[in-house]
């Protein structure tokens, strides 16, 4: 057995106790597993006063993560802070400088700066790590990377924000609006400080960037993301979901196509038998298909201080058992930029829509979406006790450019209550 | 990019094939990802003359795999023929003493000789990889011996045969009796020469034994499996089942208990609207437990040319990666050798048998269940028209030493017609 490993960490919310207590409870079994003693030395987090109900007198304290990521006597650096620069990106470049491994739970960072950290990384001798960064304590970054390297990537999906799953699947269960169950989202605490965040769908929009570089061999391109958040989805829209077989799903979609790769986390409708579709309250699920493989779906807890502990854990032992792999799977000078695009991928769409209860209005509505080659598959006009006429359209397969042409021209119809509602239906 | 990694691969079956077709059609993305270039120098099959629809022209062949696990220009061997002994495992213990690194798809080598391969490997400084030997193309063994290293393990499950739940699907959703649906399944060539191998459990089995090894660090002990098949499951039974909410799935189960490790391969009833409830068809799918992570899902194709040839493939870009892992995630001298026990488990437990339409007749049931402390949950004698009364039974949890001692006195009774049959229910 060669020398401890020593790890550094920085950021004592509840994943960061997490890693304490495994490193702490499970230290005979990590060494058997791995051939390494690990220890702890060095931790670091803002407040060193806080009762975090674990023992740090044993531990080195730093109040600047940057002097934590470059001590001596740290081999990894786990960077458990969070936030897409300041004291994270700081501390994380300070240790791939001062050569140290580094785990990150960190997906925010590495969407916006992934590249070139990796780059730093390989021109350092280092690794980054990252599986805690997406879907908590699902291996979906070591299957992607690791697992399925002898396919040919074909689409990537994943609901992978467990409060917006949370929200809409309290909503359908309890028959309650959004802001309801928004608020109660708020009040358990399941919401980030911003909460555009998770109900935005940047969070998960985040974590999807990460899995698209390394399916597709691409730079991350968190910004060619289209992103829809879930604020707009009614239970009128979740229950004529279920009428027709379906859920609605704050579902992470990558895909390369010939003009590019496609990323998009929208709300979309997925069939109700589905896994995807089965997937209840806060429970992330990530789906993915390769030309060999088929589709291979993975389930578990997308949040928490045990599961998330459990990726960063992974990673760590990873390294301790000596695998060095590039950061996205393939040397970072290798990894192409990719022109994006979102209008190619043909499915089905779901439209909801507000119409004044006027004669000629469901016909100048179908008309004008006609004129971009928007064809109809099926057209109800719910019934309705005022003078504005709910009104559900779900379209034969089209792209999201005709779509959107058809959707900016229907106000000019001047039968529209309000902006439609328009979810993509995804055959999972 | 250093030399390329050879592969010598015997066995051209549809995995063999597979392999071949990967390794030739991905290329530039195997050594993108790997950073090696991958190519196989020589084949070896029992008919060199079968026309597999690919060209072996470009590959050396040998009639003998000894002889071509132990080319000079084989790095990797890659076993795929299958067998626990005969020419596999000699091949197999040749590869490795010659200092070449195996992959194989051979789950029945590896839960007869696991433990002696794992030391022969090691004291060669070779690897033997095996996530195509169990659940097809999902890559759980690495997800399990690599992702999930920080944590302890409470119970691995799984459907691992895609027959037969194939079989136990059909007969729900068709209303077919076993042994009709047994006939289409031979028909459709979804059976192994030897049909017990499926549908007695013992393929899954094998596969069980190589995951308790590596969750509980404990010699694989394939002849500690309690083994059971589904050849004793009616079509009633699967009703039954229903109308409690729950189906019947051919399920692995391996829990370490205070008594040993305990390992089942048996059907059991699980909850319908659970992921295990919910698998289809030939679909296949592992559950790991473990103390940080909690429940993670891992769901795919179990079998076919793609997702094995995908696994193997996942396991040679390791190798050519530089990732050495212990055979069964530990060194094999520090794997110890478990007591086994399937007693102390207690969950309830279904249990329907045909009676003698009696007075008495199911007082005296009771009574012998009872006597040996297990009780009642749920009774029901369901209607009949001839003078055999089928009885459904329900236990509170009970473990299986104190239920089989009861179903042992039960035709003592002298009201039964046949013996009974019983299955594990288990909370998933």
């Amino acid at each position: 057995m060669s020398h401890p490993l020593r790890l550094g960490i920085a950021g004592l919310g509840t994943v960061g106790v997490g890693v304490l207590k495994i490193v702490e409870q499970h230290a005979e079994r990590l060494a058997m597993r791995t051939g390494r003693t690990l220890q702890v030395t060095a931790v670091s987090a803002r407040n060193r006063d806080k009762d975090r109900g674990v023992d740090l007198s044993g531990y080195a304290w730093e109040d600047d993560p940057v002097t934590l990521a470059t001590r001596d006597d740290v081999d990894i650096y786990v960077e458990l802070m969070g936030g897409s620069d300041g004291p994270a990106k700081a501390s994380t470049e300070a240790a791939l400088k001062a050569g140290k491994d580094v785990v990150t739970a960190n997906k925010a960072m590495l969407a916006h700066h992934g590249q070139e950290l990796a780059e730093l990384a390989e021109s350092n001798g280092c690794v980054i790590r990252f599986e805690a960064a997406v879907a908590g304590g699902i291996p979906c970054i070591k299957a992607l990377t690791e697992g399925l390297a002898g396919n040919k990537i074909t689409r990537v999906m994943g609901v992978m924000n467990g409060t917006c799953n949370y929200i809409l699947t309290r909503m359908e269960n309890a028959g309650l609006p959004y802001d309801e169950v928004f608020k109660e989202a708020d009040a358990l605490g399941y919401l980030e400080a911003d909460p555009t965040l998770d109900v935005g769908g940047i969070d998960a929009g985040h974590k999807l960037s990460l899995l698209s570089s390394i399916a597709y061999g691409t730079q991350v391109d968190f910004d060619a993301v289209y992103l829809e958040g879930i604020e707009r989805i009614k239970i009128e829209d979740i229950r004529h979901a279920a009428e027709m077989g379906y859920r609605i799903k704050l579902l992470g979609i990558a895909k390369m196509t010939k003009d590019g790769l496609s990323q998009s986390m929208a709300p979309c409708l997925v069939p109700a038998n589905s896994p995807l579709g089965q997937l209840e309250g806060g429970t992330n699920m990530i789906v993915i298909e390769g030309d060999s493989v088929g589709q291979i779906v993975l389930r578990g807890a997308g949040a928490g201080e045990g599961p998330t502990a459990s990726a960063v854990m992974g990673d760590v032992c990873d390294i301790a058992r000596g695998i060095r792999l590039a950061t996205f799977g393939q040397p970072a000078g290798t990894l192409v930029k990719s022109t994006s695009t979102i209008s190619t991928a043909e499915t089905p769409y779901y439209i909801r829509m507000d119409l004044l209860d006027k004669p000629g209005a469901l016909a100048a509505v179908a008309k004008a979406l006609g004129e971009e080659s928007v064809s109809i598959d099926r057209m109800r006009q719910t019934s309705h006790s005022d003078d504005i006429a709910p009104v559900l359209i779900v379209t034969h397969a089209t792209n999201w450019d005709a779509l959107s042409r058809a959707l900016e021209t229907l106000p000019d119809t001047g039968f529209l209550q309000n902006q439609p509602v328009a979810l993509r239906i995804e055959d999972v």
